[in-house]
């Protein structure tokens, strides 16, 4: 497996994590139907990723292909089989997200300043890859977007991504602030 | 009349519709003024298709010309001229409401194809064409949005795209394929 | 001064009161972080210049350089020094506000019609420029967006964009629309 194909993998794990936790969250905050379950999953998985690429006015690579909507639908699709997630679903869930935060923060900083953007506006969309969804989802489920009253998610999303957006600085390849940002963000996250 | 002149004409009749029945909505849901009004009823209408097109990385359709935005503005103050629909009106509008719906997820699919996306992310933009409005008008007063709860408007817009999502791997020509899906969409949605 | 360095400094300033007084706004409504004050009083700031470059779909401004990011970052950060702002203060803020509101509603028109944008649709964007922002931060702090209920906000920075949308029609030049605009959004401003 090359590092191209294993950062696949985390991205498509992170997205089932988010999405699933994205489900949960939206069948607690309000009553909702299959439908809205699947909108809910999806947006919480694949939303801070098309902001992103909206803002960096690309094609949202979420929309290129079969692969992401397909994993976000299945992922939202969790809470039907399971009610509530049993301990060790609600683990793995749990380390999946934090995998997929630390993943997507990175991924977001280095694509917006493989764009040309600056290391400021580049953790701005490292943090927005990662905080995004779950403000939809909030915000459509009628709930002060929890991010905004928890600073313990955000924090590290935006320590990792600012690694990222500062390396080009210190003539730091891509590659290893990548692996460090993703590192400072995880853990950060199981500390905080 | 030719077809993309029909088709011209049940657009902006559905535009019409979906901006009555957003403004509609936004007088039961929130005390808004007149300017509340036209914001809520105008997004409610061409809401969907602009985030449609902003995920497709084109420029909006709906800003394109002025015949959109005024007809949305048109359509968001029948609310003023009549406090509660008729009869009559209530039911023209949700005719023709339906007549949008039934346009817009397969003008929202086929654009999708065009743009060189797949069959799943064409249905999705489908979809989106159809709810977004109504989504972000349901945040801004505060509700959760209708479509989430009860999903007979978004399955319909998802069969509708459907059918012409698939269409080319069937080796159906466009012009059949979303007459077929407009079909498909207005039947369910009379029955549902 | 150029009058290019002085639309910058207008611009940069009213960037700053917009991120302050979103950030106020902000903690009156709901009970947020640190992490919620800046992502709220930055996305006051600049949200509505964000979606406004997002529908003429070009890069976003904001993103451009690190100095909008930053004046918005230290404008949010102002309800933590001062948690109620004084007289002085809280009239200077209201001031820049007005500055601001004024310069951008006939930049955002002036830049649809750039974009090759006709007159109705340039209004339309000259209006999200100036909403857009405060619309985002009400919905993430679950109020129904205070522009939709008192249109003495929303109506100057239409009339400032129209005055710039229609000069084209009459032959007047860009720069005496713009101050022409502005002026008209001021006096309607500080009449309202």
């Amino acid at each position: 497996m090359t590092i191209t194909e294993a950062i696949r993998v985390i991205d498509l794990l992170g997205t089932f994590a988010f999405a699933a936790n994205g489900a949960y969250a939206a069948v607690r905050a309000a009553k909702v139907d299959i439908v809205g379950l699947i909108v809910l999953g999806s947006v919480t998985a694949v939303g801070g990723g098309i902001i992103r690429d909206v803002l960096l006015d690309v094609q949202p690579v979420a929309l290129a292909t079969w692969i992401y909507p397909t994993v976000a639908l299945v992922g939202s699709l969790v809470p039907i089989v399971l009610r509530r997630p049993r301990r060790l679903l609600g683990r793995t869930i749990g380390m999946l997200d934090t995998i997929g935060l630390s993943l997507f923060c990175v991924v977001g900083a280095q694509k917006a300043l493989e764009h040309g953007l600056g290391p400021v506006p580049a953790i701005w969309l490292g943090v927005v890859t990662c905080i995004g969804g779950g403000i939809l989802r909030d915000v459509m489920t009628k709930r002060v977007p929890a991010v905004l009253k928890e600073g313990f998610y955000a924090v590290p999303a935006a320590a990792g991504a600012a690694v990222v957006a500062v390396a080009p600085l210190l003539g730091t390849g891509a590659g290893v602030a990548m692996a460090t940002g993703a590192a400072t963000c995880f853990l950060l996250r199981m500390i905080g």
